[in-house]
């Protein structure tokens, strides 16, 4: 069962076949005059109409590029990039790109890599707990106006499902003549497209369109000069030809998507309603991250204590389920997802479920029933679990947790010390709750681990287990990352 | 009748049905670790090992990007980039970029754009009137070889279809550690693939596969920086996920190319010669270019003088054939093509055939028919033909001609005036022909114009109609483009 749709979905069936159909009627190149040509140019017009129409946009602010992240890319730096120059010459410094700690990573990378080339600085605002994005601090990364190129906040994050404010933030722009570009690439066909925007950024993919289709729109008015090698293609805003098949499919797709859109949203949002109670209720140790109603309809993400990211994955996978997780080596990545970190919420034993467009509440009951025996049989098999003691028993029960070898646990004066170094996440945190009964009430434990999701790991299952996270340390002579966290017994 | 197969061919069949499979199979992200991921991955590897294997790369040297577009400024910019930072430091002065100045626009832009950024400057080498590299200039070109940060050599021009001596390209730049980007797009599919470069790029719609993929390779040792924002997929060298069913569609074509590769090249190899021999004796006053031996199999091109080019695009569709033009005006561009620039060939007039895989002798023979005609009636109808006169009856044959309006003729020091200051070619090609009877052997006719084809266009009428061909004085009271061409009539 696949429950990874926000990742990208199978292509829809209308969209198939509106991609075989343009196979034979739209495959020329769209800028020749011959007939072929021709008749390729009428289809992406007709697509252009359709999808511009969708997201609220005229058909000339819209162009196709190759993916969502091309377009994340292609308009962080072709409207920074625009603004820069009048930027330094009225201020003499470089351009400010303000982002939401939240953004996807093609947003992220691409406001960093052109602060950087442009000789300014990218401002990442804080969200939230539940994952949305601090209007006061980013009215403050706004100011001055003047020194602002360009802020970039999406429409509802990818991860977690969270809605973000965009109305308010676009308010917020307008006062300062700042663009405002939206990520809506998880949201469009979802929710109601944004209202507001200076450019719009969306994936094909992520609607049953095919790979290999982004859209961007850039509203008249808003400069934009490509950050790449001139091509009179589209405006000049994305190189090579336009992919006129998976455009046609793409459209289909998302006006297929739009006239159920609210049905969908609908039954899907009480689906989400179900997993979020359900997981709670089946599964101990979990904490469900994420707004609750401000949220996507099809995406839920919860952590499980004391579960490894890449086990629970295969572990589900292997029951049939194919889900994201944001934890730490469940892809190229060794660091846990950056939403995530910017949420403060525990990283490891991570899942997001998105649904796809056409699931049954029958399945996800399915999925329900798995999950709290695969996440069991997964702590059962962590490399280290917590040990069986009186003060730890009623919360964890790990019958088979072998003591860590270089467990060092010695009181002195700032309380027992349990040493985690070179150990990864979860296991910190499976020691700490271990131990965390062999010291008295009101007593401080120092944690001491190198794995960067400890950082946010300890202080959300102190917040969990309702125990004081006091804060960090560095213990420079056992390695560079070595950090000691202390927590204080509070009960 | 599709001749246009250099612009992109329709989708192969087995490209098609690899697409389908792939979407029901390959749909997934290829870096989930689930089994639709897994699935997607498998596919994956399998698309690269194919296409590695076929350009005569190794897999992990081979990466998929969106087009062939985005391949070439990929690599352009990558190694460049790479290799800038050192060669300021050793030298002091930023790097220079090589190129024949027949490369694809794409390579060309690129090559400028990352000059410019990098604070270099691009170098553009001659290439004899058949198309072909002048070795000589391109060896000038990369001395001093520590201040080269690249130099790019098609393996076949894509309008014309001249080979390039890539080999001996190679050996140059390997004598001074000179990266060598090839750019195989026009070539891939229809002649052996190169078999020395540092980088390989190619674009899948040439060959019959999907729009919407390119190829890039880099040999293992060539630095690569790439020059946007990080993305851990591709070896970091193409953003944005892999659309894995258009890369298994794009292998298989490739494969199914390569497997029939000889045996088509050969019958289209004697097509086009058919074709270059029947147009000549057919079509009075043509120009046929490019190297009639070293060439692609498949590509022809000619120029018919006192023609316009979009005439005879419009012309020839209206009949059935649908051909590309080199010529000004034929698409969004107002000038001639660069490579008919650099050949300095005549550039109005231009017809550009390239056979599709699947073609006949008996399809070939009927467009052979037909273009006689074609070319005759857009003749006629061209806005001002050359007059009947003695002199010039014997070569042209226009009795509809009407003489121009703003025609000066006043015989003068410098002999005849022709004013075709604000005529578009063919014009003042058409009325130097028709004038030229009027002055005597030996005496020097002066056309002004401002249209740059002119440029090309009466140099290369010159040499057509043997006469002497002077050169170009300005006339700066007439316009800043309008140019004084000198030419003496020999016969």
């Amino acid at each position: 069962m696949f429950l990874d749709a926000a990742s990208g979905e199978p292509m829809d069936p209308v969209a198939r076949e509106a991609y075989m159909a343009a196979l034979d009627d739209g495959w020329a190149d769209a800028d020749r005059l011959y007939r072929e040509g021709r008749r390729a140019r009428m289809l992406l017009d007709a697509a252009r109409e359709a999808v511009a129409d969708v997201i609220g946009a005229r058909p000339d602010e819209t162009v196709f590029i190759s993916s969502g992240t091309a377009a994340l890319h292609a308009a962080v730096a072709g409207i920074s990039q625009s603004r820069s120059a009048g930027i330094r010459s009225a201020t003499g410094a470089g351009p400010r790109l303000v982002t939401s700690a939240v953004e996807h990573s093609a947003a992220l990378h691409a406001a960093g890599f052109t602060a950087t080339r442009l000789g300014g600085e990218q401002v990442s605002v804080p969200v939230s707990r539940l994952g949305a994005l601090d209007l006061d601090a980013f009215a403050a990364a706004l100011m001055p106006a003047g020194q602002v190129a360009l802020a970039c906040v999406q429409a509802a994050n990818h991860e977690v499902g969270t809605l973000q404010p965009v109305e308010e933030a676009w308010a917020l722009c307008a006062e300062g003549g700042i663009p405002l570009l939206v990520d809506a690439a998880a949201a469009l066909g979802r929710i109601a497209p944004p209202g507001h925007w200076s450019a719009l950024c969306g994936s094909a993919r992520k609607w049953g369109g095919p790979s290999g289709v982004g859209v961007l729109a850039v509203r008249k008015g808003t400069r934009f000069a490509p950050a790449w090698p001139e091509d009179e293609r589209e405006r000049g805003r994305a190189p090579g030809p336009v992919n006129v098949p998976a455009v046609l499919a793409a459209a289909a797709a998302l006006r297929a998507r739009e006239a159920e859109r609210e049905a969908v949203a609908t039954r899907q949002h009480a689906l989400v309603d179900l997993i979020r109670a359900r997981v709670a209720e089946t599964v101990p140790d979990v904490e469900i991250v994420g707004d609750p109603e401000r949220r996507l309809p099809h995406i839920v993400t919860f952590s499980c204590l004391y579960a490894e990211g890449e086990a629970l994955l295969l572990e589900l996978d292997k029951a049939g389920f194919s889900v994201s997780s944001g934890s730490s080596c469940t892809a190229s990545t060794l660091t846990p997802s950056h939403v995530l970190e910017a949420m403060r919420v525990l990283s490891h034993g991570n899942v997001r479920v998105s649904l796809p467009w056409r699931i049954t509440e029958d399945e996800v009951r399915r999925f329900l029933e798995a999950l709290p025996g695969v996440v069991a049989s997964v702590r059962a098999q962590a490399p280290s679990g917590p040990a069986v003691s009186t003060e730890t028993d009623a919360e964890e029960t790990r019958p088979d947790a072998e003591p860590l070898r270089n467990l060092s646990h010695s009181p002195d004066s700032s309380g027992s010390v349990i040493d985690a170094l070179g150990r990864k996440c979860p296991i910190p945190v499976i020691e700490l709750a271990k131990h965390i009964g062999d010291v008295p009430v009101g007593a401080t434990i120092r944690v001491l681990a190198d794995d960067v999701a400890a950082r946010l790991d300890i202080p959300a299952w102190c917040r969990m287990r309702e125990h004081t996270y006091l804060g960090e340390e560095p213990v420079g002579e056992r390695g560079p990352d070595a950090v000691a966290y202390l927590v204080r017994r509070d009960h």
